[in-house]
């Protein structure tokens, strides 16, 4: 006989919880949501990267986890389960078995099979698919799973931000067609709208994105808007385009070469090219100053390397900009690192100019330069620089591309309108993924015609700890987090005044069983001994929505204090009118 | 605002699942749920002993999941997350790092750090625990989590039934005293009988089991009683005792000589003692035919090794009986393997005997040659066997111990009843682990007297993907599985015959979305060109509880067939009386 069934509504007495507060954050913690997770005994860390989920922190999790399987099953998702531990075999069809590098961690296992832990899951879903369905009448279809996932980040920082174990939904949609993929990829786009709006997070958007290792071509990320935000997003407010800085792009400015020389005459369309001496000056700051030219009028050169190469590679751009690393690796197609050229006997550090490089140099030439003319850049020898370089005039260059740095302040490319710069987290991503996984591991369908097509593929992953760190990202004050109802552990958190006083005692404990048989999370701050001040600031720092105080003084008014911790408003309810008030409080939050 | 949420209800067209059914098993599946599982398309094999789980086994696990959440927290259990991959060094201060084999995995970081996969989670619970309580007060306190768990095992087998990949609910109590934990293993006790009710099996018992690699030393394993199960029971009818065969004991039998010689006079308390030639007679069974003795009169010599060292063990024990070899490694402390004497030089294979062993042979006596006269033992040479040997007399035996592996018929050594043995299929198990852990780990809470002692404790596991598994194997007829209705993944399975009559299928979608309104998980057979036979053989493999068919002669009578599955009992129904019908059937289940 089925029965209702309450299991996240665990109510909870705070003397038998295991957790600990603490009034220092963690050494080392800059971010507010590691900070306060921390403090309130939400989370412990096992190794770098790696933590143990208390009691609250667990809770939160299942309440997310149960959200978004609410909005996967809405849009027709399949939850499955696919292993953490996978052969080599696998990834090895794929190819990212070797593309990956240390992320990834591997294993041997007892009959020396080379094993790997899952960073993400499409191998398996193809594998799945594939081994299952044979025909395009089952597409579309899209499967998810949330599941533990292993990455070896080489920089987990910030508590539950940036983890190398954690909880992820990771979804896969397979479709006979781009188009219709497309159809799923806007329904999963609303599906993540509501999956943040619902646990309560306010300040994200979505912006386009790089797809990464994941291959594919549209991708977009969701983003929490923070000053902790480790990305940079490129925002227009007008026109509401929004981007990734790997991918951003701004209006490119044309240049239209001055019809009358400057004032002074040194920087023209018209003079000759002239080899000046700047002695030790070699950044784009101090040539500036000693030459008096603006930095958009010298021509930076920032040198690279190919990852598994020797051979560097030149990137000449406007003096006031900086490279897009992202953009430059999607350019040329390969790893790069960054090179210090200081000590390189064939560059003239400091002094890398357009004309007269080394043969064996690759040069990349940004579209910032296009056009301009009257430029200071290197000579390619210690201590000289060029000026009245012009660039349609004193070398041929084939082909621009677009590998700046978007810089606030440019001009939006669809709308001209200024463009600012915001720092985010990213919560959630959306991929295209095309055919590289089918193809690569084999998965075909018959089509209607009876042809042999490989499924058309998009992939979307939102980290479950990223989402509760994010939450408190996004809504805390100085005294703790401020948890919305749809994911605090428990709605209300009681703290009686004076346990020893039997009638509050009586009182709160009558209140705390009414709570829990209607079915509100509830917690009791039961400790006999401890002053009113300690559970106070207890119950700030954990931030559940409702705080109760039932104190001695109260009772002789047959009253029990209500804070509402997102506002600190306090309402004096009489006893008999408390739970109304408390429903009303839920139902408007 | 909250809202209803109907996570588990997700309804689904079959058209759509990502499944296949097949006729055959997959080669070489000889359990049953294996089969099964695999010819329904619920589960998909990715290497060996790691499965993907498809969305009906999925919603199998969180339905499970659910019912194990809900009995824990009943119990006052604190739902919390451990990682699935934890640094060397936690498991280094138990000790485990070293003493558990290959079936752990292990690999390096990117920063050279050995970690290891979770296979049980002592470790990070006390890690957890020590970090963040220091007082008595807390205690006891249980915390559980349901995770992935990877134990490597040597022989993964059966489907779902012994896998190397898993999800496990493992929980962790921590105590002030024995007396403390006694009464919470206790609770654990109830609360996992009624697991296994509420997910649907019949056949399970609680044995007394062996701790094995947790340490401490009272444990019960629950077992399904399955023919495939690999473990062997050893059960009282009459007084109730149960027991794993790993640690089974019956009555030792009290041997009396007998007070006048044998007919034949052959064997006997008094006869001298005589070398008898056996020639190639080795076994007990050959060297019994041989002399025409009883081998109960016979002392059999079993031959061990340590695990790693090289000195033979020769164990003593009554010719009928075998080793139970679990019972042995707890008697001698030592890790052991069978030894292979055949072509062991100082032994002499076959007629290995109590008197003139070699120096460097370590020896053991069990309890059933105590007393013993007139038996046969080997010569200590070959080709010869020794006849009238009375254990008494002719060698002194100081201490006897109790390593034989108990048979069918021998008595209960509580009642003297006949003693039977089943087979069984663990599904869970409970420990008292004491204090190695805490103890080991440096755990210490300080106690009322301010003392600082090392909390007690009890860890208590169960398999969700074996549950699954064991739920097939206890319920399932010759054409498919027969799921109960607290953890079927639909309730009700809707086969509308002739999709292309249009009133069956409107008919059929009406049923289906009313019951989805209802929140009672259904499936609707949606597939257009498949024959009754096809869609009743695959909802039959399935096994959902309740069976509609929408058909056009139904329609005529506006009826609808239920079948349950269980019974395969038919019953017609008005369309408007069958939502009341099925909710009957559903409260009755």
């Amino acid at each position: 006989m089925p029965r209702t069934k309450h299991y996240f509504r665990i109510n909870m007495k705070l003397s038998k919880l295991v957790f600990e507060t603490t009034k220092n954050a963690p050494s080392g913690a800059k971010i507010i949501s590691h900070i306060l997770l921390t403090r309130a005994g939400f989370i412990k860390q096992v190794a770098n990267g790696i933590y143990t989920l208390g009691m609250p922190a667990q809770k939160m999790a299942l309440k997310i986890e149960n959200i978004i399987r609410d909005e996967m099953n809405k849009i027709d998702g399949q939850e499955v389960k696919f292993p953490v531990v996978m052969p080599k075999e696998l990834w090895a069809l794929s190819g990212r078995y070797y593309s990956i590098g240390a992320e990834m961690a591997r294993f041997k296992d007892r009959a020396d099979h080379d094993m790997v832990l899952g960073m993400t899951h499409e191998e398996a879903a193809v594998h799945f698919a594939m081994n299952t369905i044979s025909s395009y009448q089952k597409l579309p279809f899209m499967i998810y799973q949330i599941q533990t996932k292993f990455r070896d980040e080489p920089r987990s920082r910030g508590g539950l931000i940036r983890v190398r174990e954690f909880t992820m939904k990771d979804a896969y949609s397979f479709h006979t067609s781009f188009e219709d993929l497309e159809k799923h990829y806007y329904l999963q786009h609303q599906a993540y709208e509501n999956i943040f709006r619902r646990i309560g997070l306010k300040n994200f958007i979505s912006v386009r994105s790089d797809s990464g290792m994941m291959g594919g071509k549209i991708a977009h990320e969701f983003m929490l808007l923070t000053p902790d935000g480790e990305d940079e997003l490129v925002i227009c407010d007008h026109c509401g385009y929004k981007s990734n800085m790997e991918v951003a792009e701004a209006e490119l400015e044309i240049f239209t070469p001055p019809s009358n020389p400057p004032t002074g005459g040194k920087l023209s369309n018209d003079l000759p090219l002239s080899e000046v001496f700047t002695g030790k000056h070699k950044t784009i700051e101090e040539v500036s100053a000693f030459l008096n030219v603006k930095a958009t009028d010298i021509i930076k050169a920032v040198v690279f390397v190919e990852k598994d190469g020797k051979n560097p590679i030149v990137v000449f751009l406007r003096g006031d900009l900086d490279v897009n690393e992202s953009k430059l690796k999607k350019v040329i197609q390969k790893e790069i690192l960054p090179f210090d050229a200081s000590n390189d006997e064939t560059l003239a550090f400091g002094n890398i100019g357009l004309i007269g490089l080394p043969d064996n140099i690759s040069v990349v030439y940004d579209k910032s330069i296009e056009n301009r003319a009257g430029m200071v850049t290197g000579a390619n020898k210690p201590e000289y620089h060029i000026s009245n370089f012009n660039v349609g005039r004193d070398i041929e260059i084939k082909e621009y591309v677009d590998v700046a740095k978007v810089k606030a302040g440019q001009k939006c490319k669809n709308c001209s309108h200024e463009l600012k710069i915001e720092n985010g987290i990213e919560i959630g991503n959306i991929f295209q993924l095309g055919d590289k996984y089918t193809k690569s591991m084999g998965m075909t369908v018959l089509n209607e015609k009876g042809e042999m097509i490989n499924p058309i593929m998009g992939c979307y992953g939102i980290g479950v700890g990223r989402a509760i760190a994010s939450i408190v990202q996004d809504s805390y004050d100085d005294k703790g987090m401020i948890l919305p109802v749809s994911v605090a552990p428990w709605t209300v958190h009681i703290c009686p005044i004076r346990m020893d006083n039997e009638k509050v005692k009586e009182i709160s404990f009558e209140i705390y069983n009414q709570l829990n048989q209607l079915g509100i999370d509830t917690i009791i701050d039961d400790r006999e001994t401890l002053s009113p001040g300690v559970k106070f600031a207890d119950a700030d720092l954990f931030g559940m929505p409702i705080r109760l105080v039932v104190s001695p003084k109260g009772i002789e008014k047959d009253e029990i204090e209500i804070m509402i911790r997102k506002t600190r408003e306090v309402i004096m309810v009489k006893r008999e009118n408390l739970i109304e008030q408390i429903n009303q409080l839920i139902f408007a939050n």
